[in-house]
């Protein structure tokens, strides 16, 4: 940490899948550099690093409050994101083009990649003896960066997939059958996790729910699918896309090698409806009979969940904003680096966050896993109490009406 | 008809696919049956025809208020909708429980199946010298059903479909590929030619959209994507579910006989990802090449825009209950059988509707299709002229912002 506060332009950028809140953050720290005079100028890095070692600016300082809000309710990354992962050689180059355009602050929204990004961003200006002032801004539908109680993004995905799923049930229970929603989250549960939200009345599903942090298998997945069938005359699963069986292999693999054996040329695992298809027809052959034929049906959320425009949690909008806002501060009031992080405030059923400075390192690469107490030991659902960490983050949901 | 108003009890139902507002309808329906002194009881009938033949049914006549409401704004169907599609014996069967149990006024919410059925059982009511009134109350996310401008249902489902490509195009300018989003629609474009409303900034897609009115062509499909990929560096494709070839082949029907002669067993063709995850393939094996791979995604909206809850259209949602009420008051107080329909008014700019009676027969069972003056020559767009027939359905879509 340096010891004087460091006066010089900005730069901003934003990196990875878009969330429905990346740019509140962004927002905020439009703002707030304004009000911080240390700061003499915002670029905004268009794509991400790409942007910046292209020195693909845009001047963020002129633009209008009506602008900002405009930006700030809007998903996806207005400035544009990237899937590029910058090794030490592109952080260098990073580096050489702040040095360049005498940029003395870096703030960089994205998750655990974006962090290391920063982190050895940061680690380079050191070494090289370039004051330079680096903050990672959390987000991430996925909620799986470490430190942090929650990521934003996470709860206005969270609130997608509940209204979703209570919309599934719902069309379920009107025109009964097996019915299969495949969500994202490839190592972490929680996104998938929330559709418990979806529970609002007896008989509602989620009847089953799968994620990364349980062993999938496909005969107990039988047995559950079947038993609830037995009982309900319908079931609803909630399945993250990134399920393994016992081995460690994604589903999606199995499934792959199963195709390349078909000499189908390659099947593209994300971004498809493979995995519910999949899982579909796996019920179909072995539940359904030639005489009594089963209603099985997957819907694949896709980018859905995390870019459409008008469904976010208030209260995840107004984190985002804040983490922005927080980093902004930090880095010019304080003088000091790293990324900023939620801690969760009341327990007695009010609920709150202050925000506090976590190291880059301690976020950057690893991520974290839902937590085994919200498990169950059969592996097919999630435990209730996961309802008083999740519900505060998505808010209010639309309150619907049954006649029996 | 018949020339004396008739008195006794009422049987409403729902039928076929749910929509966001099909409630309203039902809601309409009931409150407007309280009123009518003629109608001594209302009962629901759970699960459509089933729900008659079987004498499941629920009494409607206690429903607080608040329920009510809380019921209208519930997407899906309340009393449970049902696929079946009744033959004449099926109908002469609802027909037999209605004289048992004193029915005089048959309301029954649906497309042109159900059309058709209350038409049937209209006619076996007649030949039995037996005083009915049936209407039709339309409802269809498709827009499929002849006569009335539009159909209740509709104007919420294009408002997802809104939403959800203007989300989906700004994910795709933050990080850019092809993206393929498969829309509800086997015979009707209607749904898919909504996603125009998504075009609200200068390069925003969808880009290219593909309606079953028109002939999809796979080699000029691999042309129109090449060309915006080359103008844009991005491509986002709306593409409606039934698609076919100049022979009349559904796209899905290819894809099927190309699985079977795989044998691997059946392959559903609804309520799956198999024509976006087909169509993708198509993209990356003719556009991608070894050094350079194409991003190529494909989501299917599936159930979500039909019942995702928390997303309606507020002019479709009052057009909805209207329908329902004015289906009772043209039945007891016009002693008249038939289908309410609705007429728009104001051409200039203003919007409004009034609802006419319009004959059972002549919504049962033919549907009706985009209109050729809304196709473009090439068949890979909608023409923008649409726009001023679906905007008023939709109603006020989120506004969003950008940067550039």
């Amino acid at each position: 940490m340096s010891s004087t506060k460091l006066t010089g332009k900005a730069v901003v950028g934003q990196s990875g899948g878009p969330t429905a809140v990346i740019n509140q953050s962004l927002v905020g720290v439009i703002e707030e550099a304004r009000r911080q005079k240390q700061i003499t100028g915002l670029l905004g890095a268009r794509h991400g690093v790409r942007g910046i070692i292209n020195e693909d600016f845009l001047d963020l300082s002129g633009l209008s409050q009506s602008t900002l809000e405009a930006v700030a309710v809007t998903p996806s990354s207005a400035l544009g994101s990237t899937r590029d992962k910058p090794d030490r050689n592109y952080c260098q180059k990073i580096f050489e083009a702040f040095q360049k355009n005498d940029v003395r602050y870096f703030f960089y929204i994205g998750g655990n990649d974006s962090a290391d990004t920063a982190n050895i961003v940061h680690q380079v200006a050191n070494e090289e003896n370039y004051d330079l002032r680096v903050f990672h801004i959390p987000k991430t539908i996925d909620n799986d960066l470490r430190v942090t109680d929650h990521c934003p993004g996470y709860g206005s995905a969270a609130k997608f997939v509940a209204q979703a799923l209570m919309g599934d049930d719902l069309d379920n229970r009107s025109l009964k059958g097996v019915k299969i929603d495949v969500i994202m989250g490839r190592h972490a549960g929680f996104l998938t996790a929330a559709t418990i939200l979806a529970r609002q009345h007896a008989d509602a599903g989620p009847h089953l729910i799968y994620v990364p942090e349980a062993v999938f298998d496909e005969a107990k997945f039988i047995t559950d699918v079947d038993r609830v069938m037995k009982k309900l005359g319908r079931c609803i699963i909630a399945v993250s896309e990134g399920i393994h069986d016992a081995a460690g292999t994604p589903i999606t693999a199995k499934m792959a090698s199963l195709h390349e054996k078909d000499a189908h040329g390659n099947i593209q695992l994300s971004g498809t409806g493979a995995l519910g298809d999949f899982l579909a027809e796996l019920i179909r052959s072995r539940l359904g009979t030639v005489e009594k034929k089963l209603r099985v049906r997957a819907d694949t959320f896709g980018y859905l969940q995390r870019s459409f425009v008008g469904v976010y949690s208030e209260v995840d909008a107004r984190e985002a904003r804040l983490v922005g806002q927080m980093a902004v501060r930090h880095a010019t009031n304080d003088n000091t680096d790293g990324s900023v992080a939620l801690k969760r405030l009341g327990n007695d059923g009010s609920y709150g966050v202050e925000t506090f400075v976590t190291s880059l390192a301690s976020v950057a690469r690893a991520t974290k896993s839902l937590p085994a107490e919200y498990l169950v030991p059969d592996g097919n659902d999630i435990d209730e109490s996961y309802r008083s960490y999740v519900a505060p983050l998505v808010g209010k949901l639309p309150t619907v009406g049954y006649l029996y």
